[in-house]
C-alpha cells in the first residue's frame, strides 16, 4: 500500500490530454472556468469623464476668473456636446465626456448659481472628479487570466468589454456507477430486509456537480460482473471519468477490482494507507479516467474528494478544487489507526483563526455520511501522528 | 445620513412576510434552502449490518468453539439468509444483514478455511464490525434543519432516507433594472463617444444568481422620468425585489430617487454615511423592497452586497449570504474619508491566519470594478476609525 502523500503525488504527475475549450455566451459563464486570456482592447474609460455631477471648466482658469458663463448642459449619453472656452463651462453631469477644453468638473457643492452664470464659491486641484483616461484599465493589459473561475466580478468586466461569447474549458462528463446487489434506489420500494437504501450515487452526483462537471447518473449495477463490465464498458466510452462505489475490497463479490483491468484501463494505483477508503483505486484508459471508490457512504465520499475531485479539476483546469487550511484543535484527537485519517469536523472561526472540534460527531464504522452534514471539514492526521493534543495546529481540508 | 451600523440594523430589523416554500425534486435541490426539519422515519441502520466480509458467529460460542461449520453464503442484499446455530456460522459480506443468532464478524483474516469448516486464529470482542441498529441515526432524529443551505452531504443523507421530493424556501424574484441615457448595451454597437459601456446589470444578475434568487433582467432605461416610472412598475408588479442602479444622486437628471416614493413605496433609509456609495436608498411596497443603487460600477456591486443581498437572502431564510472575517493588515491602510469604507483588497491565508493587501488594485474613483477581480474581499474600515497600521486586525467581507 502505498502512503497518501505518494497517491497525490501521482495524481498531480497524471498527464491530462483532454483539457477542451468551448465558446459560450456569457450568461452561461458564471463558475466556469476561462480557458482564454481576457485582453482590454481599448483604454476605459476611452475619454476623460465626469465622476460628478459640476460645470467643467479649464482649470487654469481659475487663476483669471471667479465667475463663468454656462454654455449649456452636458447630460450622460449626450453627443455633441460642444467645447468650453475661456471664462465659461458646461454643466456636466456623471458619466458624461468632459467637454473639449475642460479639463477639471467643479462640484455643484461648490459654486453659487447666478442666472446663466456660476460663482466658485470653493475650488478644487486641476483634473478634480474627472476619471482619466485608462483609469480603470489600459488597452493591452490582461484584465482576466485564463484559468481564472468566472464569479460576479468576472461578469461585470467581461461585459464591460461588450465580450458577448468566451472562451471556457469544457465541463468534463463524469459517470457516476454505484455497484451493489444489496443497494435499492431513491424512490424503488423495498421488498426485503436485505436490500439497503443506498446515497452514494447522489452523493457524489451532487459533489460533481459543485465542482463544475457534468454528471452522468449510470445507475446501480448488482454484483454480476457481466452486468458491472457493461456498465462500465457504456460509462468509460461515453464519458472522461467513470466514478464507481463499491466492489474493489477483497471479499468473494468484489468485482471492480478485477474488470477494470479488463477494460483495458491500466491501474495507477490500488490500495493506499488512508481510513476511511484503503481500497481505492485509479486507473486510465488513453485519456479517460477510472476511480473506483469504496462502498460505504463516508468512504466513497471522502475519497472522491482526495481523489476524483483532483481529476475532475485538472480536467477543467485549475489545480485545487478544494481548500486547505490550518486550524487549531480545540479538543484532543485520539488517532486510531497508522494510516493518514480524514476525520469528518467542526470548522468554526473565531479571533482571526480557524478552529476544529468534533461536537455532535458520530464514532463508528465508515457508513455515517451524516457526519458530514452542516459545515463540516475534513480534518488530516498524517499516517505519522498520533494522538494530537488540543492546540496542535491541523490541516483541515474546507468543503 | 445614518450610519453604516445603523442601516445594517434597519436591514435586519425589516420585517419578510413573503418567505414561500416550495417542494422541489431532490436533484433541484442542490444550493437551496431547506423549508423543513428532516427527521429520521426510521433507525439506520434498521438492522445490524455487517462492516466487513467475514463470518457472523454467536460471541459466547468463542468460549467453546475454535472451529466452526460453515453454514452458507450471506452475500450482500441476499433476502433469505437462515440463521447461525451454535458452533456454526454464516459467511457474510459487507452491507449484509447480519443472520439471526450472530452478534459478531469475524474477519476473513482471522481465520484458516478448512473446506467447509473455519479455525479462529484471531479473536475479536463482542459486537466487532457489526453496524449496530442506530448507528448513523435514530427514528425521530432531526437530521438536518430548516434553514440549512443543501450541499452534497445533505443530498446524499436526504437520497438515503428516500426523499424524493423535499420543501425548500422559494427563490425570490429580483429585477434587475439599470438608469442612464449614456449606457451602451452589450452587444450594441457605439452611435457615438458618449455612450459609455456599463457593465452593473450583469456584475448585479451574477451577483443574484450566486445567492441564489431568481434574477429577472429588466434592462436599460434611459434619463427618461415616465420611462423609469414604468419600468418599476413592471418590475415590482411582478417581482420582490427591483435592485436598479443610478439616478440616486443629487443632478438635474437622477430621477430615480423621485420616482420611488411615488411608486407608493416607503423610503427606508436614503443616504448612508459609506464610501462607496452614500446616496443608496432602499424602500418598501407591501412585501417587497425596492434598493436603489449608485451607477458607478464599484458602488453599486459594493451597496448591492452591503443591502441587496442581505434582504435576497432574508427572503430565503438564512440571515448572512457573506462571511465575515477578521484579516491582518499586511500592509498600511491610509483612510480617505471620514465615512464607513468598503475597499477591494487581496485576501490571502497563510500560517493560519488571513492576511489582506493591495496589491495591484487601483485607486481612484468608485468606477473601478477591476479591483474585485480575483479572489477579492471587501475591507470594512469604520466610521471612527483613521489611518490603519500594518498588522491591524480588520473585518473583511468575504465574496
Amino acid at each position: 500500500m502505498i502512503s497518501y502523500e505518494t497517491s497525490q503525488n501521482m495524481i498531480s504527475l497524471l498527464s491530462i490530454t483532454n483539457l477542451r475549450s468551448e465558446r459560450v455566451f456569457l450568461s452561461s459563464g458564471l463558475g466556469r472556468i476561462l480557458a482564454e486570456d481576457i485582453v482590454a482592447d481599448s483604454d476605459y474609460p476611452i475619454h476623460p469623464t465626469s465622476a460628478m455631477d459640476g460645470y467643467a471648466i479649464a482649470h487654469r482658469d481659475l487663476e483669471n476668473y471667479e465667475t463663468f458663463e454656462v454654455l449649456g448642459d452636458n447630460p450622460a449619453g449626450a453627443d455633441d456636446i460642444g467645447g468650453v472656452i475661456s471664462g465659461a463651462c458646461i454643466k456636466t453631469f456623471t458619466g458624461s465626456l468632459m467637454p473639449s477644453g475642460s479639463d477639471t468638473l467643479i462640484p455643484i457643492e461648490n459654486v453659487r448659481v447666478n442666472g446663466d452664470s456660476i460663482t466658485v464659491t470653493k475650488t478644487v486641484g486641476k483634473g478634480f472628479a474627472v476619471r482619466p483616461v485608462g483609469e480603470s484599465y489600459r488597452k493591452g493589459e490582461v484584465l482576466i487570466p485564463r484559468g481564472t473561475k468566472i464569479g460576479f466580478a468576472e461578469i461585470g468586466v467581461l461585459a464591460g468589454i461588450n465580450r458577448v461569447m468566451i472562451r471556457v474549458t469544457q465541463r468534463p462528463r463524469v459517470a457516476i456507477i454505484a455497484t451493489g446487489s444489496e443497494i435499492l434506489d431513491i424512490g424503488e420500494e423495498s421488498r426485503h430486509a436485505g436490500q439497503i437504501r443506498s446515497s452514494n450515487s447522489y452523493t457524489l452526483q451532487a459533489l460533481v456537480d459543485t465542482l463544475g462537471g457534468e454528471s452522468v447518473q449510470m445507475g446501480i449495477v448488482g454484483d454480476d460482473q457481466d452486468a458491472i463490465m457493461e456498465r462500465f464498458e457504456e460509462a468509460i466510452s461515453s464519458c472522461d471519468i467513470v466514478v464507481s462505489t463499491g466492489g474493489v475490497s477483497v471479499g468473494d463479490y468484489d468485482f471492480v477490482k478485477d474488470i477494470v483491468p479488463r477494460l483495458g484501463a491500466k491501474v495507477i494505483f490500488k490500495g493506499v494507507n488512508i481510513k476511511p477508503g484503503q481500497h481505492v483505486m485509479v486507473a486510465q484508459r488513453g485519456d479517460k479516467f477510472v476511480v473506483s471508490l469504496p462502498g460505504f457512504a463516508y468512504s466513497s465520499t471522502v475519497t472522491f474528494i482526495l481523489y476524483a475531485g483532483p481529476l475532475i479539476a485538472r480536467m477543467m483546469g485549475i489545480e485545487n478544487p478544494y481548500e486547505v487550511i490550518e486550524a487549531t484543535l480545540k479538543v484532543p484527537f485520539v488517532k486510531r489507526s497508522n494510516k493518514s485519517e480524514f476525520t469528518a469536523c467542526n470548522l468554526s472561526f473565531e479571533e482571526g483563526r480557524y478552529w476544529v472540534d468534533f461536537e455532535g460527531k458520530k464514532g463508528g464504522s465508515s457508513a455515517i455520511l451524516t457526519n458530514l452534514l452542516g459545515n463540516a471539514g475534513l480534518m488530516i492526521c498524517g499516517e505519522e501522528d498520533g494522538d494530537l493534543e488540543a492546540g496542535t495546529l491541523v490541516r483541515v481540508i474546507k468543503l
